[in-house]
């Protein structure tokens, strides 16, 4: 089952995806279910009343017709990993302690939907702003000191995460702080997943296209800490809750083609680490993070207008 | 003004403190504000209006007769500095860019309220559970790109704060994660006082007491970083929020006294840096942090029961 959240007036509402192109409102096949995702995730057996009353609905209204939104409104907490792929590592020199994972938060506001707009800083406040391409893991069944083996009961299911970062205000001091948390930075989507339709993560592949390039690719086995090992840490000291999102870290950049002008161009780059084939987002980009099996995130790049020296 | 929180029935409540002792209900004296603070603060004059409406009012209502509740039920961000005080940085040898605030994020559910229990984690999971005293800063009006001199409008008021850690956790890997966002680690309260009441926050001291004991004592304006500092570098990239938290980081623990067994025992800590005159917190604990002219957060230190080896 594949449920979004969708603009509806003034309201988000919740719909279940039916075909390629058309999904059913949550409201029209299951009223007395909650209007938001969280809310039916803590519900007694909320997802598997959703499922009960979605099966063989023919949606009649089209995808490409409303506004997809972020789907957790202000989940407890929404982590992000660093350093879990060693592509990754390689390219920054960077070190992690591979024995735990490296865990850090963002903020819902951090974060838009599909097709949402992703906000670039305004170039005087920093250019190094980065796609990172990333599996999502939202949370269902609450829960703490979860062994491993049991970890993966407590996934409602999955989405792609775009975990948007601004370099330089990542590297101010040790903790990335604020840029990992510009406004907008990132995005989710375009729908939650549930773990039943999506399998096994270990099995899928996360890759990212900015403009239509592929610049990052990489199979979901090749992570340091899986989903399984990054719950049963968590809920050491984290009451896990539902609609706690997880972005499980992204992988390195591919090598440029020899014709990839913007991949080879590393005075183009403005971070701390220059990577062949790394790209900066900017105004006027389409970025799109694909998980096979599960769908596209896109999200077009526009530029910060609320800054003083920004064009109106 | 200050401004509390309290269990009523299953609800959380506000209320105004009239006097030392007593307060009066928010729903008596301005029954047509909302409910929850962060509502108020999000409302035109919200603030203002209640100023009135308890002005002169003479509350009925024992404080000691209610449980105090945190008083932002979830703010889209609780941001908290590390290494803001040079007493902090020397003790722990670590550096920090002192050009730009040193932030991290901490979830709504690592906090409790003032005389609610924080919770040691089990011994068997971590031992070097800390304090840390420290000025809360809460915003009142929403803002971006807000220059130094004029960020001060933008705070509601100011509260205590316990940032309580788990050192084990925090020195995983570089960035904090999960060691700064035990369950119920931490506490704010016990009330918010309006700014107006609070004056500047560079004047005050913040002492933090385990069982009595001063173990930190600081001047508010010893901090690498002050409070308008901290707004205006947050709001580049990131629009605040009324009911946003930031916790100002926290002193260096004071030396010992002679006396003083269990300040002068290193023996007896576990975490990374050995520090004369920090003792952790442990179940049967009772920490104080003050803040003069504020008031007092108390909270009791209890076990973590929740644990398969906790005792029952």
């Amino acid at each position: 089952m594949k449920i979004i959240a969708y603009a509806d007036g003034n309201a988000t509402a919740l719909g279940v995806v039916t075909s390629p192109t058309h999904f059913v409102a949550v409201a029209e096949i299951a009223p007395e279910l909650p209007s938001s995702l969280i809310a039916i995730l803590e519900s007694e057996h909320g997802l598997a009343r959703l499922r009960d009353a979605a099966a063989g609905a023919v949606g009649q209204r089209a995808l490409d017709s409303v506004r997809l939104k972020p789907f957790l409104e202000r989940p407890n907490a929404m982590w992000a990993l660093a350093l879990n792929f060693k592509s990754h590592l390689a390219e920054t020199g960077l070190q992690t302690n591979g024995d735990y994972p490296h865990l850090f938060l963002r903020t819902p506001a951090s974060y838009v939907g599909a097709g949402e707009a992703v906000v670039a800083p305004p170039e005087a406040v920093a250019r190094a702003f980065d796609y990172e391409g990333e599996l999502g893991v939202v949370i269902g069944k609450p829960g703490r000191y979860i062994p491993e083996q049991r970890a993966l009961e407590h996934v409602a299911g999955y989405t792609c995460v775009n975990e948007g970062s601004v370099r330089e205000y990542q590297v101010h001091n040790r903790q990335f702080g604020l840029g990992k948390n510009f406004e907008a930075s990132g995005s989710y989507g375009p729908w939650l997943m549930t773990a039943d339709e999506f399998g096994d993560p270990a099995t899928h592949t996360v890759q990212t296209r900015l403009n239509g390039v592929v610049r990052q690719r990489a199979r979901l086995d090749d992570m340091l800490c899986g989903v399984a090992r990054v719950i049963s840490y968590l809920s050491q000291g984290y009451n896990l809750r539902p609609g706690d999102l997880i972005a499980m870290g992204t992988p390195g950049a591919l090598k440029p083609q020899p014709d990839d002008v913007a991949g080879r161009d590393l005075s183009r780059q403005y971070g701390l680490f220059k990577v062949p084939g790394l790209v900066h987002m900017r105004a006027g980009d389409v970025v799109e993070v694909e998980i096979d099996g599960l769908g596209i995130l896109r999200n077009p790049v526009v530029g910060d207008e609320a800054h003083p020296g920004a064009q109106r």
